[in-house]
């Protein structure tokens, strides 16, 4: 009973932080995506791919997040790209705070993308804003289809689900059109993407996905600089 | 920084109840244990193949726990003991009160173990005495054997690790030693049993841990009732 008015009290300070982040990061034309699953679904397996699927001068800043060990950092960092590791020391998320210090020593105006890794929990990331410009969720088809069902938040507000590990389909219960019709029963219109980052099935797909967004994004910015420039050439 | 003395607050009241589960356990002669791991390791297919090895004059009653659904206490009910679906709507684990009311309407004297499988989550469980007997963390070799020094504190308080799915281990990158290791840099001494709730390898070595718990604890009751006698006959 007593804990709600503080939770949203941390959430609204979280809240703050998060907008300023967000408008740092639109000031300095980031895309900023924030990726969320179970521990041992794939996130990182997901960051290789990607990584050493990009060239190597995308400008790319990863910031990925643990209870513990720089593990996912050293994985990461052999692709040449920027990496810091956040060790939360046992916080089950990650938030604004951490992101802002993550930050700082990074130039941002040579970052287009950054990927944030949050802490493996399906649950109390989906509350922390972290100025992202979207959430993911990576489901692994090794978790039953349900999930879902049970765990709506985070895939009420994720954009885009990547059902991961499709490789073992063949050896596990996993119904992968009732795991879709599940997620987008909780979000309809959801997108989603198969991969699997063992064989590399899907990851075409998922790149594909992160370039559309990032098309959208340099849409939605030419529209917003147009009317400034043409404001100013009305003063 | 404000959230710690309130978190503390209310970790020490769910202690208070959590201490008050243990000694009704204590009375009614109950072994009670509180399962824990990330969604989709395998609780509930642990649960599923523990109550069809029973006998069904056995008194066993499960609590399942889950943000939304009642799947896994309709998957469960099926074995004909008396299981009840705890819905938290929302929060990342179960606490003593919980428990409390779960087991409200049921005689304690009917029961002679209690399972309880959390919140699908690594992280925020670990925090919450529950009045078990032991915390068992469940692991599945889909995860990645480095799971133990991520998210070190249910591997440090859990008696058991059940290594789960390990008919998967030809079709995935996890060294199943590796983990054991991991899991003993932790806690040096944990049990641990390999098991596979797929094809059943492994059940019977978790049968016998529980049983073995089960002659624990009534050995530790007779102990503690000689005394008791001893004084009754000076009084």
């Amino acid at each position: 009973m007593e804990r709600l008015p503080l939770e949203k009290k941390v959430l609204s300070e979280n809240d703050r932080l998060a907008a300023g982040l967000r408008a740092r990061f639109r000031e300095h034309g980031i895309l900023c995506f924030n990726l969320i699953s179970s521990p041992g679904s794939g996130k990182t397996s997901l960051l290789e791919r990607t990584l050493e699927s990009l060239p190597q001068n995308e400008r790319v800043g990863i910031l990925t997040g643990d209870i513990q060990t720089d593990n996912d950092a050293r994985r990461l960092a052999r692709f040449g790209f920027p990496v810091k590791q956040i060790t939360t020391g046992g916080t089950c998320h990650l938030d604004a705070r951490m992101i802002e210090r993550g930050l700082e020593g990074w130039r941002l105006l040579d970052i287009d993308l950054l990927l944030i890794e949050n802490v493996g929990n399906l649950v109390c990331p989906a509350s922390y804003d972290l100025g992202e410009a979207a959430k993911i969720v990576v489901l692994s088809v090794t978790e039953g289809e349900d999930k879902p069902l049970k765990y709506p938040s985070i895939f009420f507000k994720a954009k885009l689900l990547v059902l991961n590990k499709v490789d073992l389909l063949p050896y596990v219960p996993f119904d992968i059109d009732a795991a879709e019709e599940n997620a987008r029963c909780i979000h309809p219109g959801m997108d989603i993407v198969r991969v699997s980052c063992t064989t590399g099935d899907g990851i075409q797909p998922w790149l594909a996905w992160l370039e559309q967004r990032r098309h959208l994004q340099l849409a939605a910015r030419a529209e917003s600089v147009v009317p400034e420039r043409a404001r100013a050439a009305l003063r």
